[in-house]
């Protein structure tokens, strides 16, 4: 059996193709390889996805989607893609358990994750103090005391996005001096609310119920301190889940699939959407934009090719 | 006084950016010339945004993004419009009054309207009948004929797509021949669900409740005639509210905001987000990804410039 359209991954982009395609009558599927919902379904409440007034749960949200797609006959397949041959008219993906699924089309959203810094207390304390995106989670830090890890764009970046609502900003970086261009850095180290703890690595994560404390190094003079903070925001990079596509898919430096406006990448027939794609903003919202967007270009190929 | 964002548009693209802008604690306002929601506002029942498994109201899930963003402090300013100057750091907006506003970045998000047969009852039966997006409404025609009225891409791809829904899709094109291009003009000749006049017009949009029939009139023999349909389908061009844009931001052929992949457009601080900017795709899950991302821009640029 052929497939109009498969989409890999069940994030938010991934089950926004999948209504959109199953509504528009394709013959589709998802394939995920754990829950569908995404990082969505990690975090606690979403605030900035347009809809929900109050504010909506992540995992309630991510339901809401998955029961609205298969609503209109999204099927959806448990598995974990570890190969994939794209460059044909027919595109075939091969699951871990050697199942071999084959579509006209396919839809990219294997999402990304976060960095993480590897060290005791992250994993405990993610939505209770560990955060990795200030643009989620800033607005639940007014008037409190945050770090920030990283030195590179991102991480001064949000830094300053912090300064709007915390007390009291912390950039710590490991190294003696940022990455960060320029211009952001001068910002940064002349605003008011910006502190620095360069040649500094965090060792643990710790609190009660929440984020208290960070375990400090300084890692030229191997001195260490505890410092009480309300949260800590790690910025040290993205991770896409593209490793089954090198080789097939033009990729950027950090692994992010390269796209065009409309969700298309290198390959005819296969889009891309969400936070697996070299994109600056990733949100639910953008995700189900691209999502939306990359089913409907999926549907003019389909309209030519059929 | 300055804002660091003005938003020119209160649909779900305005809207969402007012939301983040306003999250992210920026000084912000979101000016529309009448009531907020745009399109979506009047689009009876939307079952293709994702969150909601049995479909919400276009006015309902409007109000929402309304509440939400004011929730956040997005203040929202009624007047209209007519004079901007966008080129400088500082922007300036002139409304109809004369009130003049100023702000350091602008998103423009005014939207896109159909462009209209201009006949009798195409007003009356929108939304009981009369459509301008297939992919919104096409679902709702399973088993029933509908007419397409157009021969351009759109016309001819939404015919396409419609023939997955109604037992008969008829184009109504004035002209001897289609504008679209040749591989879908051969698909859609070859589709036994599609049928064509024309040379034709639809003179009038007739009915009860909703559309029975459409009065046709051939313009080469003059001949009228009445014929039964259930639906009818208008897809002659898209009109951008971009007037008072002209000479100031780059736009395409159709009037439409070109921008990047970012929402830029070819002045630096202005942002279009939604059905204004040069899209294939006019939806409200589209729209607020494109609000999100212009307003994630927006602050990129704010961060780097205060």
């Amino acid at each position: 059996m052929i497939y109009d359209q498969l989409i890999l991954g069940g994030g938010p982009a991934g089950l926004t193709a999948g209504l959109y395609a199953a509504r528009g009558g394709r013959k589709v599927a998802l394939i995920e390889r754990a829950m569908p919902g995404g990082q969505a379904f990690l975090t606690n409440e979403i605030e900035n996805y347009p809809g929900f007034p109050q504010g909506i749960g992540g995992p309630e949200l991510m339901m809401a989607f998955q029961e609205q797609a298969t609503r209109f006959g999204l099927e959806i397949i448990n598995n974990d893609i570890v190969k994939v041959d794209l460059a044909g008219e027919i595109k075939s993906l091969t699951g871990a358990d050697g199942t071999v699924y084959q579509a006209r089309t396919v839809i990219i959203a294997t999402g990304a994750e976060p960095r993480k810094l590897g060290v005791p207390g992250e994993e405990e304390f993610r939505g209770r103090g560990v955060s990795y995106c200030a643009t989620c989670d800033g607005a639940f830090f007014r008037n409190k005391k945050v770090a920030v890890v990283g030195g590179g764009d991102a991480a001064v970046e949000e830094a300053m996005f912090l300064t709007r609502f915390a007390q009291q900003v912390v950039i710590i970086h490991r190294r003696d001096e940022l990455r960060a261009i320029n211009v952001l850095q001068e910002r940064a180290k002349e605003h008011e609310k910006i502190e620095f703890r360069l040649n500094t690595v965090v060792e643990a994560i710790q609190g009660g119920q929440k984020v208290e404390t960070l375990r400090l190094r300084n890692v030229v003079t191997g001195e260490i301190q505890e410092e009480p903070f309300d949260g800590v925001f790690i910025f040290v990079g993205t991770k896409p889940n593209t490793k089954f596509l090198e080789g097939v898919l033009t990729l950027d430096e950090n692994g992010c699939i390269v796209t065009n406006a409309d969700m298309g990448t290198s390959l005819k027939g296969v889009y891309a959407a969400g936070d697996v794609r070299n994109t600056p903003f990733r949100q639910v919202a953008t995700a189900v934009g691209d999502g939306a967007m990359a089913a409907g270009s999926a549907e003019l190929y389909l309209a030519e090719i059929l």
